[in-house]
């Protein structure tokens, strides 16, 4: 068994039981179909494999790469892409496998022409309920569900991510907002029709009761950011680094910008009072003696961005690594 | 030829003709061993290779990967590790290397003991010139190079990083806040000894005239942050990226935080303001209308963690791709 003080640093650590317990907490509130974890998040089939064991068939994938390695790995049972593409010759390419069933979002004429002309079967209507970003206006979803049919497509409902809410750190706040954007979905589901009303995400997986699946993938690994919303929970995974210099007022360690999610800002250290992270580099004063060679957790504030710099990850029980998994749905 | 209208999105674009003119604009100025390109900045051996062409035969790394991946590559002539290490295992295996000369920077008892222990047979004594990061104080260097010369180790020079002062954006205030660190770093050099006096980047190449050798890096590529400073260097890469959406207001179009880094900020569209990045997404508001499966550039904030979050780059003329090359020195 391989200690984690003996492997290379900067590296992604990841505690099986910790893991295990979200996966856990989530099946527990949203159990089966009624969640459709989102891989974006941590970006790795062997994660995905134990969210299926808990009894989620359904997956969310954001892009062709993430669609084609989950096939690839056998979870392709239904799998929803909540994003637009026009690449037609690669969305043949996933359309034709006949290992994986594979929705789309499609949030305009263009993309709905595009999804027909991959050979694309199934979709959904792709609504704005509030975010700025993909999303038709919720007053077109029925006519572009009647564009997507007259192509020739399943239209299996409507998706719409209340991505401005999510991150909400009051949670009365959440909930109220959750449900005026939910409010203009459901308008749009009565005049789109289908089974699903696709939505959500780790910060509303229980205020949003209007959705009929919910895409929260975070809650599995967790950061600083959703650390603050109150959530049952925990921070799983962390960047593991090595001390390499130590001065009177701070040290330095060996994880930085290329290892880091940035975004959200600063990543945080357990007893310490972070100052700043340079390429390869974070300088941090501790509250307790370091020294060089130390290792030290380092948590991210945004996971998905974090996961998406890294290769693999150890899988560690306490002090020991028990496995290392591929992040195998990187690049695009 | 494949057109860059052809290539799957997001990806990143690398200007053959702006890229060779960065290079030939920096050897004008800093010829030969004046410079020590560092490789943190592209992590692509091909582009050090259009470096070493140019008359820069020593490199400058900022991990033990890129030491690896440099002298595999036959890159190996005069390689300076300017950071801290201390996996010992890892330093005796790139320390054996017959193809390469490597020099480890050292601030420490410490990082000395690892080196020595790790077969290494150069180092330089790095010194804090002001950014609290790696590197000892000042009036520490000399102790620490009789300490390594006891260990059995040749003592090339001291190294130190302004790196608190490359990014100023007013040229004056760089220059004398530059002197103010390099006269520290010549404090040093005048208790260690050797032939190096290794600083610099791109900010302060040419103000720091006190350094033997700069380690600038970025002035390959560019980026919008060191854009500012009115240097002779032009932006030479982007991420390229499909407007997958458009509303009344804004498009969304597919780079987002997996392919930027964000530690600088917003990355920037020529005609158009950007609003915000999500994972996969970019929202930005075009002066000029836009359409569904258009292709736009965008010019990252800091080129550093843009370029690790790739796999390859496309070299390109006008609009035809002419090569990719691989960013082979990824991870760690």
């Amino acid at each position: 068994v391989t200690s984690i003080h003996d492997i290379p640093t900067p590296a992604l650590l990841l505690d099986a039981a910790l893991l295990e317990a979200n996966i856990a907490a989530m099946s527990e509130l949203l159990p089966g179909s009624r969640l459709r974890p989102h891989v974006k998040a941590h970006k790795c089939t062997a994660i995905a494999r134990r969210q299926l064991a808990q009894g989620h068939r359904g997956f969310t994938c954001a892009t062709l790469r993430e669609l084609e390695g989950m096939a690839a790995a056998g979870l392709g049972h239904d799998l929803l892409l909540a994003n637009e593409v026009v690449d037609v010759e690669r969305i043949r390419h996933i359309a034709s496998r006949d290992d994986a069933r594979i929705t789309f979002a499609v949030d305009s004429s263009e993309t709905i022409a595009a999804a027909a002309a991959g050979g694309v079967r199934e979709v959904l209507i792709d609504v704005n309920v509030g975010l700025p970003r993909c999303g038709c206006a919720p007053g077109d979803a029925g006519s572009l569900a009647d564009q997507a049919r007259t192509s020739g497509m399943q239209v299996r409902g409507v998706m719409g991510y209340e991505g401005h809410v999510v991150g909400l750190e009051d949670a009365a706040e959440r909930r109220t907002r959750c449900e005026e954007s939910m409010q203009l979905l459901l308008a749009a589901h009565a005049e789109v029709g289908g089974d699903l009303i696709s939505a959500g995400g780790t910060g509303t997986f229980d205020s949003n009761t209007w959705a009929t699946e919910i895409q929260a993938g975070s809650y599995v690994l967790m950061d600083t950011a959703y650390g603050r919303l109150g959530l049952p929970f925990v921070q799983a995974f962390w960047v593991w680094s090595t001390v390499v210099s130590v001065s009177e007022k701070y040290v330095v360690a060996d994880c930085g910008l290329k290892s880091l999610g940035m975004d959200h800002g600063n990543p945080e250290i357990a007893d310490a009072k972070v100052w700043f992270c340079s390429d390869e580099h974070i300088t941090y004063a501790p509250s307790r003696p370091v020294s060089v060679g130390d290792r030290v957790r380092i948590a991210p504030s945004h996971v998905d961005p974090t996961m998406a710099y890294h290769q693999q990850i150890h899988v560690i029980a306490g002090e020991n690594v028990e496995d290392t998994w591929d992040i195998d749905l990187r690049g695009w």
